[in-house]
């Protein structure tokens, strides 16, 4: 960290910096300019918080020079974290597609989407139980019910399922039928949940929330990590922006950041990050181009009829076409599609 | 709600839409535009999802026109919502101070700082003993031991204390000690939660989510609202833009427009939405001169050593300075600032 | 346009609404809801500003229906626009690639570079000579001998030249030396500019402002095609959000969105939307497989001595790389890179 | 400036940096971290872009740390800049209010809203006859014939007068007619605008940009500086944010913030920051109470037939009512609102 003085800050001041700087168990370093001096604090700082030399008198600012994160960085694991998940890897050379409904809404709906999804190529299957709605006078989800239906679509299709979790009370009844606990944009800073999954073992889908910066999503995903999960896929979804054309504005800048400071995977939501079933083909052939290492899209067979996000669902004909332009894309890249689930038991 | 249709949208498109009207149990009306059908569909929409149009073919947009809202709308309840804690009235004319440490850190700090805020004018107890921290590595608060310093304090000074809720596991230990559950920036959309509050009878701070528009917040507020609970108060605390000088941006805009749409009160939280203590007290006082019903204030008797920040907490002295200024900018605005609590036991 | 009048609203007030309505050449239409009346304007508004109606006394909101803009719009022009530019097209299947240094510093620098760009696949040759810098202090660009440089280059290369216009006082001088006149994100709203280059004949590559919205982009290109220029060029270059790991962020959504909404070519500027060397490569390639028509791409031999922008400028190996992946990418939608200029006179 | 190495990076990337701060007339200072290497470049670095360093191999990032504008700094000049205006001064203790028309429309409007706000108290009057319009199809302001209007209005009421300037090509004209020349915020980094704008002595009224930073607008009043010209104030004006519940957000932090780090005054224009005519008051009084030296406001006679920006003027009852309201916050702010002009020729 470097410490600021203010313009005319006493050695009083600059003594007080110091002494702040030992408490922390770090050594400072001066450097007096024209105006300014500068005190580097110089230790291990990713747990000390910039707050503590802010508040001293005669401190102009504090600039933190190594990430606050650790363990999701690149730089103390430089090499891409792959995890397997029921017959395909995420986050190596395979391009792995997560589709379903918005929500479960009947077993005839689930089952139809799943099946559509899967012979369109899709390699996971996606559906909301609890749903985060903003009004509280619209669907909220099925609940447990619909778990046991994503559980029969995983019976019948092979595909592993992935469920979004709403309140930490959900956790055991999750971890026993969901093969990926998702973490929607609203509960990205939830500290109580995220640490929670850290205890488990499940794959954790951490979405990034709609007006988090990258650094507070891997941050997020340092309090699973630093729990003992080290499997969690990093998925950018749209930031809230001033532009209404779209839902969300999709920060395809994110793709390449990420991958450049964390060895996590990284998958893009289309479907959310543009609010619309027009632009969703497009922004998924995008992010397999700018190096992201899957999609989850939604897709429902009768998006009229919807009970939640109709409007940015896919049909499942036009999903299909995306899996295919997305799969010339992953060639360009040197990369290709994960291989398609076969019923064990068929 | 207004359906407004493709230039070119077909007879039969139409028909589909009218028909939709219908099953969702409203009439529709229509006309006739030079590039652009418009149906209007009219009755109690309220709960009805824009969505259920905006994927119907040939459909260009949908928009909304009664509030989705009820219970928070000043339209349904003109008047304000004025409700009394110990001693005084919040939503009223007088204006009310929560003041107090970011965290409860020791018994001596939190005595030490809820004696200085009384002793200054404040009506109210603030302190965090579950702390929702950006990084795992930092200080996370007290938790429960943390509560029965809250309760000390309370007794000690008579005034009713406010303490932040981060999980709804915590909702029983809350409701025994706290007079005021405080649900933060973050978990403004944690709908479970806000559920879960509506349930009790305990008043609710409710602060805006850091991205999260007038309406939401709205909406969040009838999460609590539609579940019983009527005691809800609202709480600008800055939102997230471009601008860096200042942790937040003070959303001013938000007192004028939120005191015409609901009855709730409405009160703002300088410290967090300035993020600096130098400018804490400017934006209390427009605060008050734009009407707000209160104000909740970071102090710490020693913001050096505060735990968490410390950048944005004012001295007791500096915080007696803001209570006097803004107690005069109270009496431009015809209103005065809360009788302040009184020792029963002593 | 509807307008939404306020619930409780007054006959008297609905009357004046529909007499200014009538005033404004257009025909009303009655709708009246539970709580609201709605009041369509029905004929042509795409000149009439909906604060005509804002202003009555119970009016709550006015919505546009139409699109603000004509001559921008694929609704009333459903073909893209192509134009030729010295041996190739915008806006077709040809997809094209400007590249060249942030600002003409030097004959030797501008020389080497367009070659460079030239022998690694480029278009068109992009370099400032009139530089809008944020500070007063630094390079302001080498104005007039710079564009006899330009001109020197277009000479020994045969491709067009770009050059960024900052003044209306410069539009003699561009016009005599410039193939594309582009038009700044800082310049995008200045409209006496905008005008002045309506009555010219040149190419314009208009810039997104860096908080303006699509539609404002379009409103933009409208002053520029209603004085009679048809050759408008979309240019989406980043916005500006909270987000700082980028010095913009780019909307990749744009591009389909532009794409459906107007008929102009519409390309992407990575290089000031990621504003980092590293983060080039995979946004254009993001920006071709969303669908965009084209490229500009700051390249400098040494960026380590640019006089601007050095920190975002590709070197030439690294953008003869980035025309190879595009190219690529380009074949998977359908298209391909447009034919290289080559050299007249040699 | 400090220049952040990457983890790792060589000698030799480091010798390269310190020799490119002895090119630019800096001496070095090296500081050897856990991780990083940090070189403070020392001297005076105001007029060196950080992006001569950030280029160099090796470097991570590069952190200014003074201030990159000088005359407009209060380190540099501590006092108030206070400038007298016709009988008052502008950023002493005086509270100047600046009110009129968004554009003159006619003879009889202009004298009328005039007369009117001179009376209810008003010390200057604004009027656009150079409008910035959005859309090419709307009033675009009465040009010359506007100012020589807007010179009879000030010979009547005796009060200066404050117009928007939106060409460099109406500079004479400008000079000739007006007291104060407004940018507007659509040109606030309209560089070739400033820069003439400087070797005037006219003063000028500099909004900020819509999604300028503070720092920004500093820079840009430096351009103005920098020719000669001290007379600048600066106006806050509202930024665009993602919140549509208002046409802008006022950011009212920026009043103390400005007020902290420039001499210059500081006024603030609610009728844009907020968009509509109800919330002009609130916000107005929030300005004054927050340490605002001034404001501008819009008033029209019938704001349901003005030309432009109708919905956010003020009938000048209402006005009345807002200077009645502002005075008294000025009171308690130790200030008084400045002398009304008296007419000379009566």
């Amino acid at each position: 960290m470097m410490i600021i003085m203010k313009p005319g800050s006493t050695e009083v001041e600059i003594e007080h910096v110091i002494e702040q700087i030992r408490e922390n168990g770090l050594t400072s370093h001066l450097s007096v300019g024209e105006d300014h001096t500068v005190i580097g604090a110089v230790g291990d700082t990713h747990a000390i918080a910039t707050a503590v030399f802010e508040v001293l008198d005669g401190v102009e600012s504090v600039i933190r020079i190594s990430q606050p994160y650790k363990l999701a960085s690149r730089q103390f694991h430089p090499k891409n974290s792959i995890f397997p998940l029921d017959g395909f890897t995420v986050g190596g050379d395979e391009i792995t597609i997560i589709a379903g409904p918005c929500s479960v809404e009947s077993r005839e709906q689930l089952l139809e989407t799943a099946q559509a999804v899967h012979a369109a190529g899709a390699h996971a299957l996606r559906g909301g139980v609890f749903k985060p709605r903003t009004s509280p006078y619209t669907f909220q989800g099925l609940g447990e019910e619909g778990l046991e239906l994503i559980a029969e679509a995983r019976q019948v299709t092979g595909m592993p399922v992935v469920v979004e979790i709403t309140s930490i009370t959900q956790l055991d009844i999750m971890i026993k039928y969901v093969d990926v606990i998702q973490v929607g944009a609203r509960n990205m800073q939830n500290f109580a949940l995220l640490s929670a999954l850290g205890k488990t073992k499940t794959p954790v889908l951490l979405k990034r929330g709609m007006s988090a910066t990258i650094e507070e999503l891997l941050m997020a995903s340092e309090y699973i990590l630093s729990g003992g999960n080290q499997r969690v896929m990093l998925c950018e979804r749209g930031i809230r922006t001033f532009e209404t054309a779209t839902r969300n504005t999709t920060d395809i800048n994110a793709i390449p950041v990420l991958k450049s400071l964390t060895h996590l995977p990284v998958i893009l939501d289309p479907s959310h990050s543009t609010g619309h079933a027009d632009y969703v083909t497009a922004v998924a052939r995008a992010a397999i181009a700018a190096g992201a290492d899957g999609l989850i899209i939604e897709v429902h067979p009768d998006p009229a009829h919807a009970l939640s996000d109709g409007r940015q669902s896919l049909k499942p004909e036009k999903f299909a076409e995306l899996v295919k332009q997305v799969g010339q894309i992953a060639e360009v890249m040197g990369r290709k599609l994960a291989p398609v689930a076969t019923v064990l038991q068929a």
